[in-house]
């Protein structure tokens, strides 16, 4: 079977060094929505070695850090899950009191309509490349 | 207003150091579900300092292996939300195929009926003990 993670970039790439990506993804009502991907396929965080594990979560908190500077959302939401897509890949998502499913998960019941333009989206990709050129 | 994980611990303390407890949560059809939760009142991992965030990580990195190696659960899922409970904490879900919402995440649509019972959970407590004991 092949992993839509190791035969495609999984979206618009940011970011990105030998070891993991930055994509940016088109998710409706979700503007700033990001992922990390790590480069090979690996199952879960703890089939990383320290060091890996190590640098995917400091690229997953420039991310934040990059998305609260830019964006100022009212939190911050990290996920990884992988039930679908079994190859490690974070959710960084920015979330705002009035976007599509606040205070709701993203994965949970929609509370309203509309897809509101966000402030700061397009500074982010060079506020991500900026925290990860001191990384 | 008061924060129920500042006046509460949250579920079942399993272990716990002066930065952070790992719980045991009560959650219908899924046996082993644990959050560790920081112990200070912090809304976003970027709110900690570099030494405080790597180990809160690996807190929850200990949490994953034992999971692993007690539960062998199909896939680990790891999420920080905090959209209604602004306090660090994080979701340490050990997911199977079987489960009332795999593939979904847990907030999403339920998939099936009922509660399988899980082989390892009564020796969870006692792995995450011991992971954390090393660390």
């Amino acid at each position: 079977m092949t992993c839509e993670l190791c035969t495609s970039p999984g979206g618009d790439v940011l970011w990105e060094d030998q070891f993991c990506r930055v994509v940016h993804v088109a998710e409706p009502g979700y503007p700033g929505f990001c992922r990390v991907i790590w480069n090979t396929h690996v199952r879960e965080m703890t089939d990383l070695d320290d060091v890996q594990r190590r640098h995917c979560m400091n690229v997953v908190f420039a991310v934040e850090r990059a998305m609260r500077n830019t964006m100022a959302p009212a939190k911050i939401n990290l996920a990884t899950l992988g039930n679908m897509v079994a190859h490690v890949h974070w959710h960084v998502i920015p979330r705002f009191t009035d976007d599509p499913h606040f205070p709701q998960p993203v994965w949970g019941v929609r509370q309203r309509e509309g897809a509101p333009v966000r402030a700061g989206t397009s500074s982010l990709a060079q506020s991500i490349r900026s925290e990860l050129q001191t990384h």
